[in-house]
C-alpha cells in the first residue's frame, strides 16, 4: 500500500468550467417541448430552474464558463481533491497497468455531488429564490444540496427514492442534520406520487418518480426552483472541475491516461472526469478511451436506444434526446441507488452515438468484489456506485496483464461507501444477488417511446 | 463558510514522534505489577505487547523517536491532514476568537486512530507475530487496526463493546470488510466475559471489559499480541504526528494557539494535538492552555481521583497511576463510545496533577447541539467523541466574545460522525438525554481502589 498522492494547492482550483458542447463534432439534438414538439429555449426553462443554469444548459458556444468567486470559496472547503496512484491495487492485481484514481470521496458529504450543488444553490440565491426542491437516489445528491442550501440560506425539500430511504437511513439523517426536509418517494404529497402509489402500492420508487415529485412541488410553490443532480448539461459542466484538476495531477505524475473510467447513472461524475480529457481527443492530440460503467440491471448505454424521452417518470420534463430504457423502466433494488436511472444525458448520448465514448455494464456482485479488494488494498471503502468504475478499472488492468501492456488507467472515485455499510454487510453474508433484465422488458418499455414524437 | 485550509506536502509528514516523557517536569509514577507491587520493566510487557512498543512505553529519555519508513509510507495514504480556520463557525458564533481545527477525520477509517494502529501492527509484524487482538468502543480504533492488520498481513480479533456493536453496526461491517473478526463484548469466549455476563446478564459492555477479553485471548493464543488504542504512553507518542503537523500549519496561518482542545477518552487524540505545543510551555516560551473535554457521564479528570488502578475491568493489566472512576465504573450508554472509559493515561494524569493541563466535562445534549452547529457551519458531520472538543471550543469562543478578546483556539477534530448518524437521528427526534453521575457512585467505586496497593 505504498500508494502515492498528487496534491494541488487551493490556487489550482479551476477558475472556469469546461463546456464540452462548444467543441463537440456533432452537437446534441435539442430538447423538445412535449406538447408542441418544438425545440426549447433557455426562457422555457426559467419557471423550473434558475436563469443562469437555464442559459448554461443551452450554451454550445463558450468553451470556458467562469466559476463565480462565491462558488470557488465554498469549493475551497475540500478542493482540490487528491489524485492517487493506486499501487496497493496494482500489487494486488499484479498488473503492469498504472492505476490512478481521483478521490472525490473527500468532500464533506462524501461525493462529487457538491461540485454542482454549490453553483445551483448559489444561482438560485443570487436570483432571489427562497425555496428549492430536488430528488435523490442513494442520498449523495440530496446530502450535497442540503449543505449548499444551508450555506446560501435556502429552504430545501428532498424527495428520496423509497428503497434508499429505507436502505440508507443515515444519509437521510445527514440531510436532516444539515437542515433539509426529506420525503420518501413515491409520496402522497404530489399528484405524481399519489398516482404511482395507487397504481403500484408496493413500488419502492425510482429517480424518475422522485424527479416528477420534486418538479411538481417546485412548480406549485411560490418563489421555488427545482434542481437536478445529474443528466443535464449544466450539471456535467459543473462537474468538469474533477477532470480539470486530474489533468494537472496526471501531469505532475508525468503520465497521460490511456483509459478514463467513471460510473454512470445520469452522467454527472463520468462527464466530470472525462470531458476535460476528451477535448484532447477532439483536437486529435490524444486517443484516450472513455468508458462509462453502468449497472447490468440498468443498462441504458449498453442495451437502451437513443430516443426522445422524458427525464422523469410522470412526463413533466421536456423531451430529452437520450439513450434510454424508457421512462417507466423500473430498476431493480441494487445498492448503487445513484445509478438507478432510465436515461443518459443528451451530451453523453450524442458522444456515445458518435463512437467517442464506450460503455460497459457490470453485475452487482462483481462491483462488491471489486469494492472489497479496493478497500483492503487502498484503505478507502468505496460507494456502491463508484465500485462500478473500480470493477471496470480492474477488468482493464487484468487485460493489460494478459497482453503485457503497461496501460495508464484513470478512474473517478466518485464517493465513499461509509453510509452503505448495510450493503457490504449483505455482501459479506452472501445475501446480495445479480439482476438480469430480459430483452423483452427493455423492448416493451422502449417501444412505447415512438408515440411521444 | 469561507473557511481556509492550510495544506502541507507529503515531505512535511513528521519523521519522528515527540516523546513528552523526556521533558516532563515531573515524570509519571511507574506502572506496578499487581501481585508484587514492584515497578514494571519493558521486559515485563513483552508477553503482552510487541517489544518495540514495550520499550517506547518506558522511554523517558529520548525526546524524539524515529518513525519507521514503512509506517510513514502508510501515513502517506492520507497524511498530512488539513488544518482549517473555521470561519463558518466563527461567523455563526459572532466571536472575535479565531477558531482552527486539525481535521483528522480525513483518514480512510475516519479518525486519528490509524496514527497508532499502523506502528503497532508494523512492530508486531516485524517481530514475527502472526495474530493480534484488541478492543474497540465506538469502533474507530477497531476499524483502524483492521486496516493496518490487513496491510501488514496479520490476523485480527476485535472485541467490540456490546452497546456500540448494536448502536454502530456499520463500523462492525467496516472492520469485517477489511477482513477482521469482530466479537461483541462481554462475550462467552473468555473467562472475563463469561464472569461479567453471569454476574450482570444485561450488561452492555465497556472498554474496560473489552480490554480484559482481548488481553485474555492474546495471552492464551500462540504468537499473538495485544494492542491498545489509547491510554498508554506509546499510543500518545504515535499520535503526536497530529500536533507536530498542526504546529507547522499554525505557523503558515501566522498564529499560535492560546488554547488547545481535545476530547478525552483515554487520552490518545488529546495527547496527540497537545504534547507538541506543550513542549513550548515546558521551555517557558509559551503559556498555552490545554483543555481535555470529557463526557459529563464519564468524568475521570474532573471528578475522579489520581490512584493506581487497573486499565481493564477484570484486573489483567498492570496497575497504572491514573485519574480514575474505578475500573468497575459502568459508564452510561452515551453515543461517544470512544470516551466511555474509566481512567486517564499515566502521562496525562501526571500533567493534570501538576496543573499543566485542564479538564472540563460536557453533557451529551450540549455535544450534539455543538455538532449540529458545526456541521451546518463547516460542512463536516463530527464524531460524537470529537463533538466534546467542539462544544468546548464553542464555550471558549463565547467567553472570548463576552470579554472581547481575540483568542486563538485550536481543537482536534478526531473523527467524522458519518457512522454515527443513528445518534444524530435520535438527537433530531429529541430521544437523547444527559446522564448525571451521583457523587456517591463515584465514591463507592473509588473507595475500593486503596486495597489494590
Amino acid at each position: 500500500m505504498e500508494s502515492k498522492k498528487f496534491i494541488l494547492q487551493e490556487k489550482d482550483i479551476p477558475t472556469a468550467w469546461y463546456n464540452v458542447m462548444a467543441e463537440m463534432p456533432v452537437k446534441p439534438r435539442p430538447m423538445l417541448n412535449p406538447a408542441t414538439k418544438k425545440p426549447l429555449t433557455p426562457e422555457d426553462l426559467y419557471p423550473l430552474f434558475s436563469e443562469e443554469v437555464s442559459r448554461q444548459e443551452f450554451n454550445d458556444t463558450d468553451k470556458w464558463i467562469e466559476i463565480p468567486e462565491e462558488v470557488r470559496d465554498m469549493y475551497r472547503i475540500w478542493r482540490p481533491t487528491p489524485l492517487v496512484r493506486a499501487r496497493g491495487l496494482e500489487n494486488a492485481l499484479d498488473t503492469p497497468a498504472h492505476i490512478y484514481f481521483k478521490n472525490e470521496s473527500v468532500s464533506p458529504v462524501g461525493s462529487h455531488k457538491l461540485n454542482s450543488a454549490i453553483p445551483q444553490a448559489y444561482y438560485c440565491k443570487k436570483q432571489g429564490v427562497t425555496n428549492i426542491t430536488t430528488e435523490t437516489g442513494a442520498g449523495q445528491w440530496g446530502a450535497a444540496l442540503s449543505l449548499a442550501a444551508k450555506h446560501f440560506g435556502l429552504e430545501l425539500a428532498v424527495y428520496m427514492v423509497k428503497v434508499s430511504y429505507h436502505q440508507k437511513p443515515y444519509r437521510r439523517s445527514i440531510m436532516q442534520t444539515y437542515g433539509a426536509e426529506v420525503i420518501a418517494s413515491p409520496s402522497m404529497s404530489t399528484k405524481a406520487g399519489r398516482k404511482i402509489i395507487t397504481d403500484h402500492p408496493n413500488y419502492q420508487g425510482s429517480l424518475g418518480t422522485a424527479i416528477s415529485e420534486a418538479v411538481e412541488l417546485a412548480m406549485s410553490t411560490p418563489n421555488c426552483k427545482y434542481t437536478l443532480g445529474s443528466v443535464l448539461n449544466h450539471v456535467a459542466l459543473h462537474q468538469t472541475v474533477i477532470g480539470l484538476e486530474a489533468e494537472k495531477q496526471m501531469e505532475m505524475a508525468g503520465e497521460y491516461p490511456d483509459i478514463v473510467i467513471g460510473c454512470f447513472g445520469g452522467g454527472s461524475n463520468f462527464s466530470g472526469i472525462s470531458f476535460p480529457f476528451l477535448r484532447h481527443n477532439f483536437s486529435g492530440e490524444r486517443s484516450t478511451r472513455f468508458i462509462a460503467a453502468e449497472p447490468a440491471s440498468c443498462p441504458k448505454l449498453t442495451r437502451g436506444v437513443l430516443q426522445y424521452d422524458f427525464g422523469d417518470e410522470a412526463g413533466y420534463t421536456p423531451l430529452i434526446p437520450m439513450y434510454t430504457l424508457g421512462h417507466d423502466f423500473s430498476p431493480a433494488n441494487i445498492h448503487a441507488g445513484g445509478l438507478r436511472y432510465h436515461g443518459a444525458g443528451a451530451v453523453v448520448s450524442q458522444l456515445r452515438e458518435n463512437g467517442l465514448i464506450e460503455a460497459v455494464d457490470i453485475p452487482q456482485l462483481e462491483t462488491f468484489a471489486a469494492a472489497t479488494l479496493f478497500a483492503q488494498a487502498e484503505g478507502i471503502i468505496p460507494a456502491p456506485e463508484s465500485s462500478h468504475a473500480i470493477a471496470t478499472a480492474i477488468r482493464e488492468a487484468k487485460k493489460a496483464k494478459e497482453s503485457g501492456e503497461s496501460k495508464v488507467i484513470l478512474f473517478n472515485l466518485s464517493g465513499h461507501g461509509l453510509i452503505d455499510m448495510a450493503a457490504y454487510d449483505q455482501y459479506i453474508c452472501g445475501d446480495l444477488q445479480n439482476y438480469e433484465i430480459p430483452e423483452s422488458e427493455i423492448e416493451a418499455n422502449v417501444s412505447k417511446l415512438e408515440k411521444l414524437l
